[in-house]
């Protein structure tokens, strides 16, 4: 199954951009007629036939649709600082959406190596895991951020949601769940595994911190449990920053199984 | 913590090859009485003092050791079938590696792209990935063979386990698990998810095997069934082979944390 994104669905057509377009007639060699499977990139995979072949760009008839296509039954926002080997980041990226992540935030935090990051190669990968994992909805690559900014509510749409996403998941209007993933080298902060705070969490809408290589600054924690963040570890493995990012979304996954 | 390897542990001495004698004396410019951690990739951590700083072939004098340094409370053993694109594979070993598990076997399938593979970069990522999480004991990379043969009982350890380390298992001694993700796309064969095998599973020997892009042959899935494979599924989401390798390496690693 090989599914196309169109940029826009309207009028009961779906309008492919010029990658997308060349990629079905250039490569694929559909022609007008040809039945395709188009996603908006929100959630819904239409069934079309395709009506201009133009390389450049192509648009499909409607002729079925179904809503939540691929979706999972959970909502998962992961705050997590980019590596300095931006391949690694990419990498997270690119595993969360195929396992299945709703957005992805690139956390600058104090002791992060990184302190700038594009979006836009990350956009890309998503949409092209999105596609390769048949999933209908792409998730969301938000804006850098500082950690702290992100805690305080700016940032992602952090722990509100999307209550057009929600209302379709069950448990979605229960209260959100919180997670930092933080070592805490000094262990004066008691964790419990994120195994055992998912188990115990009855609803639906996750929030999980990654931090940086150098770990989150004791500032940067401090205001995570002032927001009522719950500290959690991933097990005695100690992980790389995107390895921990993909454990942590595939926690989620599997509880949701 | 920085951790060296050790080809060979003996008479009280770690002796370390030219190239992990290079990153000890060269790169980090340890000297003749440095206190220095080395594993000895079958398990052990020891805490030395480098008694010989030459960049070729350092050596140093055990002066304690850690028995079962970063061990995981399992032994998993992977069967997969190594990716058209080898980055995937050895992107699977590092990440299974940092997890935690204990022998990679690549195989080869009616249906792999990919006849050959070579394990000895993989050989070396176990060896990096293992000092990079803190663990003493490196994964074993088996040897290529054929799902079939596998099956049959050759290549890798297999089910057998190795007496050494389940010994000192808690468990080890329960009967092995095996399971094996396989699409099943006729949908014939009935599968529950992995994690409801896991969690029902009293022992800690699993043995998981991964098809190539294009799946176990039905000869294959059908000798595996005879075997006493247990099909699963690994939930809804497509995900890539080595994606579902380390979703699966994941899902071993949880249900122990």
């Amino acid at each position: 199954m090989e599914l196309f994104y169109a940029y826009e669905v309207a009028g009961g057509m779906c309008l492919l951009d010029a990658e997308e377009s060349g990629h079905c007639v250039r490569v694929l060699r559909h022609r007008t007629g040809d039945e395709i499977d188009v996603i908006d990139g929100l959630g819904t995979l239409y069934h079309c036939a395709l009506a201009d072949d133009s390389a450049k760009g192509a648009s499909a008839r409607v002729l079925s649709c179904v809503p939540g296509f691929g979706a999972h039954p959970y909502r998962l926002t992961i705050g997590c600082c980019p590596t300095k080997n931006n391949d690694r980041f990419e990498w997270f990226v690119e595993k969360a959406t195929e396992v299945g992540v709703d957005e992805i935030v690139p956390l600058i935090g104090d002791r992060s190596e990184r302190k700038v990051y594009k979006t836009e190669r990350a956009g890309r990968i998503a949409l092209s895991a999105t596609k390769q994992s048949l999933k209908a909805r792409i998730p969301k690559i938000a804006e850098p951020v500082s950690v702290k900014d992100f805690l305080r509510g700016s940032g992602g749409t952090g722990g509100t949601g999307g209550t057009a996403i929600m209302a379709d998941i069950p448990g979605g209007d229960r209260a959100p769940l919180r997670l930092i993933a933080y070592c805490f080298e000094d262990e004066s902060v008691p964790r419990r595994s994120i195994k055992e705070v998912l188990e115990t969490f009855d609803g639906t809408d996750v929030t999980i911190l990654i931090g940086p290589e150098g770990d989150f600054s004791p500032e940067e924690a401090r205001l995570a449990l002032a927001q009522g963040y719950i500290p959690v570890h991933l097990g005695s493995s100690r992980l790389r920053t995107e390895t921990a990012a993909v454990t942590a979304a595939t926690a989620v996954y599997l509880r949701y199984l």
